[in-house]
């Protein structure tokens, strides 16, 4: 066992085999430098199939090794496991540093924690970092250096805010929350009255409540409702730098890629998944299952189960036609010119026909 | 007298009238357990209309009550005052917690004052927020936790600066300035020089200077000048996310929508409206009063008054009529194809007559 | 000697020469009360040309002075050195802030340094800055106040992390490596596998790596490894609130301006321009010296050397030549319908004649 260059300990697939408790299947023993998803990997890399329709692009894979299901047909060295991606996650889980050295148990000394909060015994919470006046944090909760959670928070059981992450007051996290660093929870909805005399504020008194098992990337911004609540449903995965306004209804098992941005007073259905760099305009209805293209621009309602792509949106088959036609354009051009410059070619035939 | 699912304590209109001074309007005394602009308001809420054009929006609110001025028609339960924006506006600031609460009074033991600070007596400063060598803070305003001020900066009275906004050295805010958590105030610009050696880096000596009443979203970044001054004019609200470049100059009163990027040394007029996702690209000049669609790019400079859209932009109007024809173009070619077919098709039932 | 409006000090010409070992050029000597590129140079700046076949740059731009090399022909009081970058660059530095007063030297008492940590003796770490277990910093490294080093991070030389900044467990500086406030290097990749049952979370255990003489902007985020690496080449300079995926591969002296975003596993050569709020689709390899025009979309390999734009992104000649006849689309419209109500108008003619 040696360290590869990516920084993982080099091991016998045989060796994996026993840490995941599964079957060595083929007579080759590879070793394994590294782990990569099925288009990802490349030689050296174990990765694995967790449906059996996966299997040309498991052919078409670089990895060295796969972990399979009970009935998966493989053309490599693998590992036949119950449940593959619970293996390959595991397996992931052992390459991650100690816990307890990301994050030492007990509390920092030097964490100011209000007595007015309740902290249950078994958490972490790292230097620097403060918690508010009526604030809740359940067990097994983890905060890194320097998160500051401001008044009257509730953090349920297992949750882990990376250093650096920002809850302002009132603000509802359920349990197993992840939020990374430099992420703002809270903030001000960009309420205003314009009039005349400029531009006044509409005090922002609703909060922000995220439900179980969401992820909320590194430098997100999650807006407090003008009143009532902003909401990010079960389960959902929000990528970094995404803007989520005031009063915004996320459903469930969402995922929005980086740098999106959502309008407020939005209401995404459960399952959307959006690209990259999307926009959606406020006051939206997106409805579930949708899957927005990156850099879309959404400025209509789309119903459920739609596919859309593009500034503004269309459906995206209609989409690529246009972008499609769009590209021939200058083309379309002349073939016009030449219409008009021999109107009727045919006719001038004829015409030259009674000369 | 309760809490709403929303966090409101439940009210009668008539109780809200008596703390907003005003009339009660009609014979019913519903139960208010929300507050919401008029087209966001529905079962619950309380609303109010500003200016007598908005009778159509009323009528179409699902609101349960609002707030009037005098000469205003009702068609529902309602509170009668000269300012109908002024007193939503102070109904809702009663709805925010104790501001004693979110920044105590004083400066917190752990807060790091540079002995060469002056900051004024009547201020908060939370805990592990930084006050560098040379600053001066005014009279009433509001630091959070770890908010980290560099050297020689100058924050005016009555400003708010929420946990985590960090501000560069000799950066300039007014008076009522809020910047929101997360916010980096006179980062360097991003000037360089190219040469067959790589990137060299132009030191950046200039500032920033946002003047009075600016609000600064969490998470934006706003540039300090080569030299000279980046400035955000007097009134502005920018929204989270947001990228201002070295050397712009904004104006006052301008609405800046979530990730929206303004590039170096563009200079915008006063009321300039941007959607959200906006690009502008360096050098630009937008005038007085323009209004720039979500996700447009800039590249032109824009004239006052001008609304723009698109990507590269145009005249708003201009752009959605493109837009349509652009929905439209697999039909096009359709067309074009049927009268290179049938080239003349008059004239070839000329042609037919004449046989 | 006076501080001018944009607080630097007023010098003569001459006294510039002297500053910056050069040569005064022609009987002038103006006061200099400004720096400045060539194209955003007014009154009172000084600015400086690197190439001769800038003249006309030079003739264009309003500085009252300027820094050239030694056979430049100049149209105006000028310092002639060997060097003009240099010179100029140096004379911006002199207009910086002492250093000493920006980071202190030594450490902070408030900082906390983990007794495993090797920190050279040469180094400036604000208050508040956390330096975790295993964590190694080199000489002449500066961190400002706020400062979140996670565990077992490697900092080179001569960095400047400003006040702010946060790198997480394992991740790699370089020497001469800047990171701008709010900036967070090795934020989990956004890897999930999605069943039935919702988005499963695979653990991230790579690292980032932050070669020599990278600089990254305020607000940027750039996420770890799945596996192995996620890499920033030497001397790449990336503005503000750019989102780089995990395993990305940046090349060497690469500019990618702000809010641009690049999905994971995306591979760009060297000397990749990017203008700003582009969205790279995961997997996509930039070739080396490629042009990204600002709000590009790229969803396909681009080869080396290609200059792009546009959403989806073309060829950059392709993509203005189908703008401009995309502005001329309604007017299209018109001429097919013309030809449609008219075809064949000289076949018509000819009926008419034979009337």
């Amino acid at each position: 066992m040696h360290n590869t260059e990516n920084g993982m300990e080099a091991l016998r697939l045989s060796e994996v085999a026993v840490l995941v408790d599964g079957e060595l299947v083929g007579a080759e023993d590879p070793e394994i430098t590294g782990v990569a998803g099925l288009e990802d990997a490349g030689p050296g890399d174990l990765t694995f199939v967790g449906r059996k329709k996966l299997n040309k692009v498991l052919a078409a894979s670089g990895a060295t090794a796969v972990i399979v299901g009970p009935d998966q047909e493989v053309d490599r060295p693998a590992i036949r496991v119950k449940d593959p991606y619970g293996a390959f996650a595991a397996f992931l889980e052992r390459l991650l540093p100690d816990p307890d050295r990301l994050f030492p148990p007990g509390i920092h000394p030097t964490a100011v924690i209000d007595p007015t909060a309740e902290v249950d015994k078994v958490v972490a919470i790292g230097p620097y970092s403060v918690v508010g006046a009526g604030c809740v944090i359940g067990a097994g909760s983890r905060l890194g250096a320097h998160v500051i959670l401001g008044c009257d928070i509730l953090v349920g059981r297992d949750c882990l805010l990376h250093s650096g992450a920002t809850v302002r007051e009132g603000c509802l996290l359920g349990d197993r929350v992840i939020v990374h660093s430099g992420a703002v929870l809270g903030s001000d909805g960009f309420g205003y009255l314009t009039t005349k005399d400029g531009i006044h504020k509409i005090p922002q008194v609703g909060v922000v409540e995220i439900h179980d098992d969401v992820e909320i990337g590194a430098g997100c911004c999650v807006d407090r409702a003008t009143t009532g609540r902003t909401i990010v449903g079960t389960g959902s995965k929000i990528d970094n730098l995404v803007q989520i306004g005031h009063n915004v209804r996320l459903g469930e098992h969402c995922s929005l890629s980086a740098q999106t941005g959502i309008a407020g007073s939005c209401t995404l259905g459960d399952g959307v998944f959006c690209g990259g760099q999307v926009g959606i305009a406020d006051h939206i209805g997106i409805g579930a299952g949708v899957k927005i293209g990156g850099q879309s621009g959404i400025i209509n309602d789309v119903p459920a189960g739609k596919s859309v792509f593009g500034y503004p949106a269309l459906d995206l088959k209609e989409s690529f036609r246009m972008f499609a036609s769009l590209r021939r354009l200058p083309e379309l051009f002349r073939r016009v010119r030449l219409l008009e410059q021999n109107p009727g070619r045919s006719a001038e035939v004829t015409g030259k026909d009674q000369e």
